[in-house]
């Protein structure tokens, strides 16, 4: 079988992309045996855009946009490796570091995926679009979740103030009401029960 | 905040369905580190549907529900367990213990949400429609191409034969007839280059 340059191309994308399953993040599964890989989070934002679309604020996104979206989001830190949210000094470099990936890595595909693939990441770092800002919202929901579900991980470890976690989280509003009223709540309540320092 | 009973069954949904991320599979990851989970499987797989969608056979299954399905076709084995395909024994009971699983696991959601996603698990099982037939080339393609990547790691260990890998995969043409070429491309490749028995 004589390979299409187009099929090789597309094939080579697709184990590439396999690395980011090495990828760790600095939140664990919610059981606490283990840090999570960007696989496995954009699997769970994508289902928690299915289940949860009902709570994205008005206008409605486009559901089927908002899912290509989260399983793309973190393919630039195969290259550009996971920055914490609360590391001030690796987000000052993280946008050049993550452009020269999206270069490398969406360059891989033909032409016309790399354009669709490259606008979805722009329009997901913007963060102007309805499907971008609910995409946004999730982004930030699981690891509130994975925190409050692993006594405080991730903020204990790294000092992380409620303060702190609520100016950073504090965008999940624009992209559904509802999640950021239920992550307030958690906040809240792991600051009660001692797992986030005020 | 009181929690609706809506949202509470459905963050019950979303914290459960972590545990699929440690349902190991018998393929190992492209670069033969370990073996892959349920969680990154399901990822890549809706990887596959956006990136080689142009390949599916016509009549064209509606993208959207190709990922959706790929998204939970997998959920069910929290349960369940990973079934090997060439394990003979385990296929025979693997239909009631699914079934169960997939009673459990999506009953856990509000009434409509249940009803959607046992549906739409329902019909990938079933295989007959469209969406179903490209999901299921896609859930055969990625292990022969792990296989492929690993030096026949899974067909090695479990001692399976080249005619065996032809017949359990040859359901791909029924979704995609350009996957199921390169996929016999690879197997009879796998068989030159000694990582598969005749």
């Amino acid at each position: 079988m004589q390979i299409p340059e187009r099929l090789q191309k597309q094939l080579e994308f697709i184990i590439e992309i396999d690395k980011v399953k090495h990828i760790f993040r600095k939140t664990q599964l919610i059981d606490g045996s283990r840090h999570e890989n960007d696989a496995e989070h954009a699997w769970h934002l994508a289902m928690l855009a299915v289940v949860l679309y009902e709570y994205a604020n008005d206008p409605k996104p486009d559901l089927s946009k908002v899912i290509r979206m989260v399983l793309i989001h973190d393919l630039v830190e195969i290259d550009a490796g996971d920055t914490f949210i609360y590391d001030e000094k690796g987000n000052e470099t993280k946008t050049a570091r993550e452009i020269k990936a999206a270069d490398r890595i969406f360059g891989l595909l033909p032409d016309d995926q790399h354009d669709e693939f490259r606008q979805l990441w722009d329009e997901f770092e913007a963060r102007q679009t309805p499907e971008a800002k609910f995409a946004a919202a999730l982004d930030r929901f699981e690891p509130v979740l994975q925190n409050y579900h692993t006594k405080g991980h991730a903020w204990r470890k790294h000092n992380v103030k409620s303060e702190m976690t609520l100016r950073i989280n504090k965008h999940i509003g624009e992209g559904s009401e509802t999640i950021w009223q239920y992550v307030q709540h958690l906040i809240n309540d792991a600051v009660a029960q001692g797992m986030l320092e005020e």
